[in-house]
């Protein structure tokens, strides 16, 4: 079901329109998480976000994908030096609103449609809630607001589907980029180490060498022939903070190509041991028609100490439960 | 059944043993096929061959994979100019043998095991065959080469599993990269055109928009839910020759990643008419833990003309008998 969102901007409205994202920290300065950045976690594709920077709605944008883990993006510069490094980054297609919208403007029609708890601003004198970030709004309220920009939402629809995606996937590429760029001018690193980590982006060379270790097969479709076979993060690649992490075998699983993206999609993912959980955003027929029915229903054999230190960080930020 | 082999090295020893694989030309310049040629399509992963050149056998080696269409590896530099651009090329692991062996010296042993036909050395002066490439020779003749260089098979198999694999991936790799680099100095291409062609490598951005305006879904599993399917190129991305067949949507089926990887390795095809052809060297145990029995005995829907060009080219090519 569409869901509806309403997000304050902070400092960095031009950089998350242009490109075509929210991100926000995963947690405030002091370590307690937010709902309104847990929000970015919920949010679903398809869903419809009010953009409020300056007192204005300018933009309306619609999630393009689930958001993924990531480290605040480099184009915000010192902007949030204070914010935790590791954030969520959540993919959305933004549509500017010719006529911009003042929501102060609008309290006499609006105000008693904002939500008692988490609102985005103050019922009374409309302003932005100084800690709201992105704030789950009704669809009565989305509908007033846009109402007044002469927009339906289903032209809102048409026009988003026109747009080119932003999607998991180029956000993805863009973060192993800049973390294959780090590798590739770190100092400390030599040349032979240096290949083997960017072969470990592909699950290739001495990372696949040292899953191939501990991993026989694909654990659910039982494959046992390496050339059907990927050796894929449990932790991704692109959020591993150590080489270490990059090549450990312990951080690797064998899967069949089609297991590989489920897993590397957070649509599946193991407990300590080893049955299979599926994501509510997989629906039984696509698990079907992937021939994985029954592997998902039986366990897939227990994991090493050492693995569920690597499990655990994919169920927590992989996973989409 | 392990086949064993004969290579007599051409100019280019030095390159093949270095980089891990034999090339040759898919035809002579004239333009007709040599059965010396046709081996390297016939060879496969375990087979071994002894590399004959300046009259000694130096290096054993064994395949690694099977042959990847490919042109001429630059490094060959103008050696073969007359040779027909596109070839074979063949992924091949080599051990140095501590003893070069003379195969002249050793004639009265051997000239009775040598082939009648395609026989790499004149059985009675101990030449090499002039228009020999790789040849098929006995298991007896290539027990008896070793044998005097006091090598065991078990011990070659051993040692040959300690080395580094060269692979099918890491040559398409590479050529995957010499063509980029291609496209990003052409100074005819624009940016744009530049951005999209390096897209369609992955299957992403405009080639996977014309391929989803011509195929609604992956032909085998039916699934249709966009974020599990790979837009795949029929005529691998790497050979293609023009800008126009990188990003024609004709060019392309959408796949789930599972049938994305047998189709791009060569080890399921289609008819004009869309009926599945496997590969001999997928075993149906792999096909069943697929899940994907079913649908290779189906019938994947009917091909545009346009598709069948590409078709053509993927069964003749790519695909592995």
């Amino acid at each position: 079901m569409t869901r509806y969102w309403w997000v304050n901007h902070k400092q960095t409205v031009r950089q998350e329109i242009a490109g075509n994202y929210l991100w926000s920290p995963k947690a405030e300065a002091n370590g307690v998480r937010s709902q309104f950045y847990d929000n970015l976690r919920i949010a679903e594709p398809g869903d419809f976000i009010l953009s409020f920077a300056s007192a204005e709605i300018s933009f309306i944008g619609q999630v393009a994908d689930f958001a993924l883990s990531s480290p605040k993006p480099e184009e915000f510069g010192s902007v949030g030096i204070y914010w935790n490094r590791e954030g969520w980054l959540l993919p959305v297609m933004w549509k500017s609103i010719p006529n911009p919208i003042s929501p102060q403007h609008l309290l006499p029609t609006i105000a008693a449609l904002l939500p008692p708890k988490y609102s985005p601003i103050h019922p009374r004198t409309g302003r932005g809630n100084q800690k709201a970030y992105l704030a789950e709004i009704s669809h009565p309220l989305f509908s007033a607001i846009i109402e007044h920009a002469h927009i339906t939402e289903k032209e809102l629809a048409d026009e988003m589907a026109g747009l080119s995606q932003a999607s998991f996937h180029s956000f993805s590429e863009r973060l192993e980029l800049a973390v294959e760029e780090t590798i590739i001018s770190d100092p400390s690193l030599g040349s032979t180490e240096k290949e083997q980590l960017l072969k470990a982006r592909r699950g290739q060379g001495v990372f696949r060498a040292n899953v191939g270790r501990i991993e026989c097969g694909c654990r659910l479709t039982l494959i046992r022939n390496p050339k059907l076979l990927l050796a894929s993060h449990i932790k991704p690649w692109r959020s591993c903070t150590t080489s270490l992490e990059r090549l450990d075998g312990n951080n690797g699983l064998l899967l069949a190509p089609h297991v590989d993206l489920l897993f590397d999609r957070g649509l599946i993912t193991f407990t300590d041991d080893g049955d299979v959980i599926v994501s509510s955003k997989l629906s039984s027929s696509d698990v079907d028609q992937l021939g994985l029915a029954g592997a998902c229903r039986k366990n897939s054999g227990k994991f090493l100490p050492a693995q569920k230190l690597y499990l655990q960080y994919h169920r927590n930020v992989v996973f989409i439960p």
